[in-house]
C-alpha cells in the first residue's frame, strides 16, 4: 500500500505495482481483464464506448489497480504464472494458465500495453501486463476442457451458485427468486437453487427476449418480466413471496423489490455491486420486513469448481454464457 | 414521491411533506429528531458545529424528508399524534407520545421553527414540525417509567440487540465481539448477547477513556482499545478469532477489521450506516473469508420492547446511557 497507511490493500487508495514477487507471492503475466458488470457499466455509461480504454488505463496508472471509484468494484484477471515466491501457499507453478478468485480492486496491476486489443465493447479486456497476487490471494487454474472466454466467464461469478447452495440448503427453501435471472451469476443461481432442492423457481428477467431465453433453458419454473428497480412491478410480478431471493443485476436500485418479494423470515442475497448498503439496511426497516440480508461474500471454499461443474453439468446454463459470447462477438 | 416516480419513499429524491392524513397514515406534531449518527458525524465534519442547523434544514427543505445525501442515512423522531387516518393499522391515538421506528429518510418531514432550539452540539435536536406515518411505518408509544430522551436513545438502536439476540442463539455462539462497545448499539448489543448465552464478549472502543467505562460496567469479559478502521490492529487486539462479530462505529473503513476478526463460518453483522457494501463483499473475498457478513436490518418483531427491557434490567446499560447524555448536558 503506497496510501494512505494502515489499510488492507483493497481499501487502499494506491497500491505499488512493481512486478516484484514477495516471498509468499506469485507474479502473473496478464492476458486479460474481466472487468465487473456494475464497473463496466458504469463506465461505459460514463465515458461511452469510445472512452472506456482511456478510464481504465487512468485508472489503473492512478491507482495501482483497477477499482472503479465510483462503484468501488473491480473484476478479475486471466493470466500465465511467470515467478512464484519460496513461500507462496498458492500451489500454483510457473507457467500455470490461471483465473484470480480475489478482486482486482486489491490485485496490484501494471497494463503495458495501452489497452490496444481492446475495443470497449464488453467487459473482457484484453491485456497485456502484470499483476501480483498475495500469500492470502487465491486463484484457479484455468480447466483444459472449457474455452478460456468461458471459464473466465464462471469464475468471475462463482461466488454467487455456491452461497445460493448453502442459503437455500440450510433454510430448506422451497421457492427462490433470482433478480436478474438470465445474466451470468443469475442462470447459475438458478442452476445451483434447483440442485439444492428449491421446487419453485422464479427468475425476473427485464426483456421479453431475455424472458424468451430463460423459457427455453428450463431453468426457471416461472420466468417474469419487470423493471428490478420497481419495487411494486417486482412485488406484482413475483405474486406469492418467495422464501430466498438472490439479487443479480448490475444496476443500483434494486434492494427494496427484493425486499418487498421476500416473505417475512426469508433471506435476501445482495451479489450486485451496485447495491447500497444504506438503501438495503433502511429500506427493509421502512417496511417493517422481517428479513434476513446477506452481503455476497465472493468466497466461499470450493466456490471455482462448483460453479464449473454447473456449467458443466447442466447444458442450459453453458446455452446461456454461450449465447452471451456470441451475441457480443 | 414527488420525483422519482415508481421508487419507494427511501429511494426517493423528494416527498410531499405536508402533513395530511391518508386514510392509513398518522400525522405527528414533532418535538424531536435523533439524527442517525453516521449521519450526523459527517455533517458535523463537513459544516462544523455551526453549520449543521443550516445543513440539516437545507436537506430538510429540498427533499421533504431528512436524509443525508452523502450516508444515506437519516434517523428517527419524537412527537405527539395529531391526527389518525381511519384506516390506520397503528394503534395509535390522538395525544400519544410516540418514537417513529422507521427511518427518517422514508418519512415525510416539515420542520417549522428553524431549529432554533439547537445548537447542533449532539444529535438530538429539538424540533417544532410535523411528520407523516404510513401505513406500513411502526411506531412506539413511549414508555411511561423512563425519561423521554433516553427511551428515545434506546429505541433509535433498537434493531442492533435483538438481531445480535438471534444470531447468537441460533448459532449458539460462544465468543462476540462489538465494535464500538462502548456506544448505544454497542453496549446493547453486548447485553443481548450475554443474555443469549455467549461466554467470551470481546468489547472494542477507540479510547481509554472509553475503555475504563466499558470495564466498570462489566458488560464485556474483554475490553480491548484499537482503531476499528485498522484492520491489522483489530485483528491482534482480539486475539483468537471470535464466532460473531457486531458493528457497531459510526465511521467508516471497519469492513476489513471486522471480517479479519471473525473465524471462518463466523458471522458479521454491520449496523454502521457507514458501511460500504463493496468494502465489506470485496474485502471478505480478498482474504478468502468463509464469514457470512449480514445487512443489519433495523427491523426485528418485538425489537422496540426487548432493547426497553434490556435497558431496564441492566443497570450498566443504563448507566452508560445515562454517562452519555449527562456528558452532553
Amino acid at each position: 500500500m503506497l496510501e494512505p497507511a494502515g489499510v488492507l490493500p483493497q481499501q487502499a487508495e494506491r497500491l505499488d505495482a512493481s512486478p516484484v514477487c514477495g516471498a509468499d507471492e506469485v507474479v502473473v503475466d496478464v492476458s486479460r481483464l474481466n472487468l465487473d458488470a456494475a464497473s463496466y457499466r458504469q463506465l461505459r455509461e460514463r465515458h461511452g464506448v469510445g472512452g472506456v480504454r482511456r478510464a481504465v488505463l487512468d485508472i489503473v496508472a492512478a491507482r495501482g489497480k483497477m477499482q472503479n471509484p465510483v462503484t468501488g468494484s473491480g473484476g478479475m484477471l486471466l493470466g500465465t504464472v511467470r515467478e512464484v515466491g519460496p513461500r507462496s501457499p498458492s500451489g500454483l507453478r510457473v507457467g500455470d494458465r490461471i483465473a484470480s478468485l480475489v478482486s482486482l480492486t486489491l490485485t496490484p496491476l501494471r497494463i503495458t500495453d495501452g489497452l490496444a486489443g481492446w475495443d470497449g465493447r464488453d467487459e473482457q479486456v484484453p491485456c497485456e501486463g502484470t499483476a501480483v497476487l498475495f500469500g492470502r490471494s487465491i486463484a484457479a487454474v484455468l480447466p483444459r476442457d472449457l474455452p478460456e472466454g468461458l471459464a473466465l466467464s464462471v469464475l468471475d461469478v462463482c461466488g454467487a451458485p455456491a452461497l445460493t447452495d448453502r442459503v437455500v440448503r440450510r433454510r430448506s427453501a422451497a421457492s427462490v427468486l433470482v433478480l436478474g435471472g438470465g445474466g451470468k451469476s443469475g442462470s447459475l443461481s438458478l442452476a445451483a437453487a434447483r440442485r439444492a432442492g428449491a421446487s419453485r423457481l422464479v427468475a425476473l428477467v427485464p426483456t421479453d427476449r431475455e424472458a424468451a431465453a430463460v423459457r427455453a433453458s428450463g431453468l426457471a419454473d416461472e420466468v417474469v418480466v419487470a423493471d428490478a428497480r420497481d419495487p411494486l412491478a417486482v412485488a406484482a410480478a413475483v405474486g406469492e413471496r418467495v422464501e430466498v431471493t438472490v439479487v443479480c443485476v448490475d444496476v443500483a436500485g434494486c434492494e427494496h423489490g427484493a425486499v418487498l418479494a421476500t416473505a417475512d423470515g426469508g433471506v435476501v442475497v445482495f451479489f450486485s455491486m451496485a447495491t447500497s448498503f444504506a438503501a438495503a439496511a433502511l429500506g427493509a426497516e421502512g417496511l417493517a420486513a422481517d428479513v434476513e440480508m446477506l452481503i455476497g461474500n465472493g468466497y466461499v471454499p470450493g466456490h471455482a469448481e462448483f460453479a464449473l461443474g454447473l456449467l458443466r453439468g447442466e447444458p442450459a446454463v453453458r446455452a446461456l454464457f454461450e449465447d452471451r459470447q456470441t451475441q457480443r462477438a
